[in-house]
């Protein structure tokens, strides 16, 4: 790290530049990097899907959040970096303190969202120094084994899986691009392109994302810009006479020729070199939401269907995958990697599979306490009697995205664990059984899955919730339960993840993660529309890890209740000894 | 109204005017106005605490929150305003669909913050219009009998009550001030002001509140602008050498002395016409928080315990009446201003009262359901059997400011009274018993005031709980527990209310409203800083009201315990005949 740190300060001399910012982001400004835009682990080592550097001169900082806490300090050489939580000492403060007077902190267009920048450029100013766009990354010239670009073959997704037709799809947004004054929009985040063209990609790890850029006409029309390699001759069909396919190498040029148009596109979600040429091209911007993202989040009737259906094959491989361990764990000699392989060959029989919705997370004792804990050769460890086990995994079926987090115990745990794990449960149920009123958002209701831990003087340094897709990212947004203020309101077809925890460093880690679907209720007597959620996934919650005492008894129905759905939906699905300890394990408590 | 709008409008034209914007506000941009800034209710006739009304050439429009829609309605003529709630139907569209191409709306800079005036501008803008700052208010030019400002008496407000000096205030501010970069800053807010040189005044009714203006320097010198007539000579002697008396009318000179400061000024609550001269005068404007407003929230040692005394002799006060109800008010013939007067009577036996906090709010049966009644001699109706009462009051202590809600039961309630009654205090209990990390916001918790409600389909058009000043306003910011997003987090020693609640148009309201202290918890075990409330309201919960199989056995325990400590606080401090009431009223249930 040493001599790539050295060579991108040497470059960062020759353009001038006092400092340079490294985003965990490329282009789409997407969660999922393909290796070749993963410029944060090759010049800092952490591996994270959230972060980012800042190199000066003589100074480095990288950043993350409360869920890689701990792996930050194990992948970073903290001779070389300074490490900080990136919300409690944000970058901005750390570039306000160390730039310096008349410093130019340069970055890539290309990586950053024209909202993010803003806070780049108030820090670089409270220094007294400027923000500087680069012509050419300077880390790019210096990493000469780059990867290449990814080039996976992109097919069409069925209105089978996707119930609605592209066509429908365009038109639905080319009318609220309309109402928006808008004349066209230039999309680039993937899971919106995926989305709105009914097509799924390879382009980067467990996500069936194909990267590209899109421009949006009002009219419906379409403007594709994607390497044609990526592009089977039988897709032509599938997209119709009105998606023009282009080279992904004209977009930067067709920004141009929206001259003359009213252009909408996204602060938030939108590179910010996109903002800059239409500004040059004398574009009319007209800065709002990715028109596509609330329509892809609410999901349809074909999509719900689908989500259920996946999860019932999901909940049946992960069941079977907990009766095994219940039945080889306690012997010992079950390891992380082995339990990991284990539940993937589970998830491999069933139908409509292509791959897991993200690495698994399989770790055991104090490796549970690592938030998104990547188990290796190195860190592998045998699951001990007395410590408990999380598993967070998911996987990625033409029908549904799944993510599930089951925690166990191996063998006895103590009253502790069991305390936790309840309160953790509380929290869970809180959020499964909570109803609202339509407008009511994301960060209304993480409370809920907070409290029982507050009580304690406990809690855990993550989101509550995120949003998944439909054969799309195990993440998505625009909506998410969060302590952080989100202005998206709930609305019905809308699925997001419900997932509390508690962490004890070097001891333990908790989490239980169900998905749920936003639904409309029908309440007798209701005042006003009222929402609720129905929860998706299918598995049992560990009841030794349980103590009854601490239930409300409208908890323990709850739980009962659910554990009961559980039991008749899986037992035909699976084979007889994992019917019969599924029976046991869902039996009703209280 | 017909006349007064006629007159307006003759005087608008003159001005070349489309348009004016009355809000509810003055120049001082306080909640609580003197009759001589009562201009919405000169031209709506709409009386209550918060609202606006836009007056075009042929239109207008009176919009006001959901604790009035049904008092707009009843005081507000629809056939010459259209009648809007002011966050679901918001003033800038009905601007933005009336005011017309090339429009020109008028505002009069004294009575808008900058950061309002934006949605104005946007509005404006939308319809092709603009937003144009008057020289002369136009409703000003034609209130013929408009009252003179007021001017009460300014009186120190001794350290025994404020529990610091002014001096010691002025210097924290003051280093608060250089902190941030200002050699100054401009302060608007009565309440600031009020906080910062320790006096109290009288100028607005129920609020000890004098109208003035200041100037800090960063050296800790005050100069204060204010009618001569209202500083009695003793004042100078409390106010000391560093605080500079000048005449109310010398400020607007005073921002163009400021030219070559960096002045502090808050474009949330400070007049715009303030940014507007700072800005010609050439001032290096720096838009921060009023830097009175968080110390002030959060109450010192002295302040809390004289909130705990002003509680117990409040509560003694409302026991007494609540005592004198249960005996009366079966018999029949008592009616809301008779209740009223009772309740004011038995609060000024108590030492240190000065007045209300806020007019009574006294509603029996469907009054009780308009969330910020005022009774008057036509609307007066006796408390029925078989029907609510609700009573919303508070005292202005000179050790403490209070405001309690108690909804009784007359006669024997319904089994549907007795659910959301009991629902609503569920929501009470969820608040009072919370226990969070500091950091945590009012928007945070508001959720745990409605879920039980929510469960059934209801929920209530207000926020959860306000800021309360101590001897000040009864509603004060920042912090506050509200659905809406508020980035204030809440520290010890601030006070809000808790006080949800569920109204039923033309049939009944309940309201359970407590104030609580935020303080420091000691939790063993815990991992990181927690808070709690300490709840100061000391007075019994109608249990005729409770349905004791709704609740959670933590939440009976909390009402029994709650209960307990108001009848030793109490019992002490009333006659006999009342503690034995209270003995009965609040025996445990469970």
């Amino acid at each position: 790290m040493k001599a790539r740190l050295d060579a991108l300060r040497a470059e960062m001399a020759r353009q001038g530049l006092d400092g340079f910012i490294v985003p965990h982001a490329d282009e789409f400004q997407n969660e999922y990097l393909p290796p070749s835009a993963e410029r944060l682990a090759w010049i800092t080592g952490f591996t994270g899907s959230a972060g980012a550097a800042v190199i000066l001169k003589d100074k480095a900082a990288a950043f993350t959040d409360g869920r890689y806490t701990i792996q930050i300090r194990e992948q970073v050489d903290a001779g070389l970096f300074d490490i900080r939580h990136i919300t409690d000492e944000p970058p901005k403060d750390w570039v306000a303190e160390h730039l310096g007077e008349g410093g130019r902190l340069g970055y890539d267009p290309w990586l950053h969202t024209e909202r993010a920048l803003e806070t780049w450029r108030k820090a670089a100013e409270k220094a007294g120094g400027e923000l500087v766009a680069v012509e050419h990354n300077p880390l790019d010239a210096v990493w000469t084994d780059r990867p290449s670009a990814p080039a996976a073959p992109i097919a069409a997704h069925g209105e089978e899986f996707a119930g609605e037709s592209s066509a429908a799809k365009r038109e639905r947004v080319a009318k609220a691009l309309a109402e928006a004054g808008a004349d066209s929009a230039v999309i680039t985040a993937p899971d919106s392109i995926a989305w709105l063209l009914n097509i799924r990609g390879g382009d980067v790890a467990h996500t069936p994302l194909p990267l590209s850029f899109a421009i949006l006409y009002a009219t419906g029309r379409v403007e594709w810009f994607v390497d044609p390699a990526k592009v089977g001759a039988d897709l032509a069909g599938h997209l119709g006479d009105d998606v023009t396919v282009r080279g992904a190498d004209e977009f930067e040029g067709a920004l141009w020729a929206l001259g003359n148009n009213r252009v909408l596109a996204d602060p938030a979600g939108t590179a910010a070199l996109v903002f800059e040429r239409l500004g040059k091209a004398g574009a009319q911007i007209i800065r709002a939401d990715d028109p596509c993202q609330l329509p892809k989040a609410r999901k349809n009737r074909v999509e719900i269907e689908g989500m259920r259906a996946a999860h019932r094959r999901d909940g049946a491989a992960l069941t079977r995958f907990l009766a095994w361990l219940a039945a080889e764990a306690p012997k010992g000699g079950v390891g992380e990697i082995a339990a990991a392989d284990k539940l993937e060959a589970f998830r491999f029989e069933g139908e409509h599979i292509t791959d897991l919705s993200f690495r698994t997370i399989s770790g055991s004792g104090p490796n549970g306490a690592i938030v998104h804990y990547t188990v290796t050769p190195d860190s592998d460890r045998t699951l001990g009697t007395g410590e408990l086990y999380l598993v967070d995994s998911g996987g990625q079926y033409r029908d549904g995205t799944t993510d599930v987090t089951r925690t166990v115990a191996i063998g006895e745990p103590t009253a502790e664990m069991r305390d936790r794990f309840t309160r953790v449960l509380k929290g869970h149920i809180g959020i499964a059984t909570v109803r609202f009123p339509d407008g009511t958002t994301g960060s209304h209701l993480d409370i809920l899955a907070r409290q029982a831990l507050w009580q304690a003087g406990l809690d855990y340094d993550h989101g509550t919730g995120h949003g998944v897709g439909s054969y799309l990212g195990v993440h998505e947004g625009p909506q998410r339960i969060s302590k952080i203020a989100n202005s998206v309101a709930l609305k019905p077809g809308m699925i997001v993840s419900n997932e509390p925890g508690y962490y004890k460093a070097g001891a333990y880690g908790i989490r239980i993660e169900n998905l749920v679907c936003v639904t409309a209720l029908e309440i007798e007597g209701a005042e006003k529309p009222m929402l609720g959620f129905e929860t998706l996934t299918l598995a049992p919650i560990d009841l030794a890890l349980v103590d009854p005492a601490l239930l409300t008894s409208p908890e323990t129905e709850w739980l009962n209740a659910y554990h009961a759905r559980v039991r008749e939906a899986l037992i035909p699905l699976v084979d007889e000894a994992t019917a019969a300890w599924l029976a046991g394990a869902t039996r009703a408590v209280g």
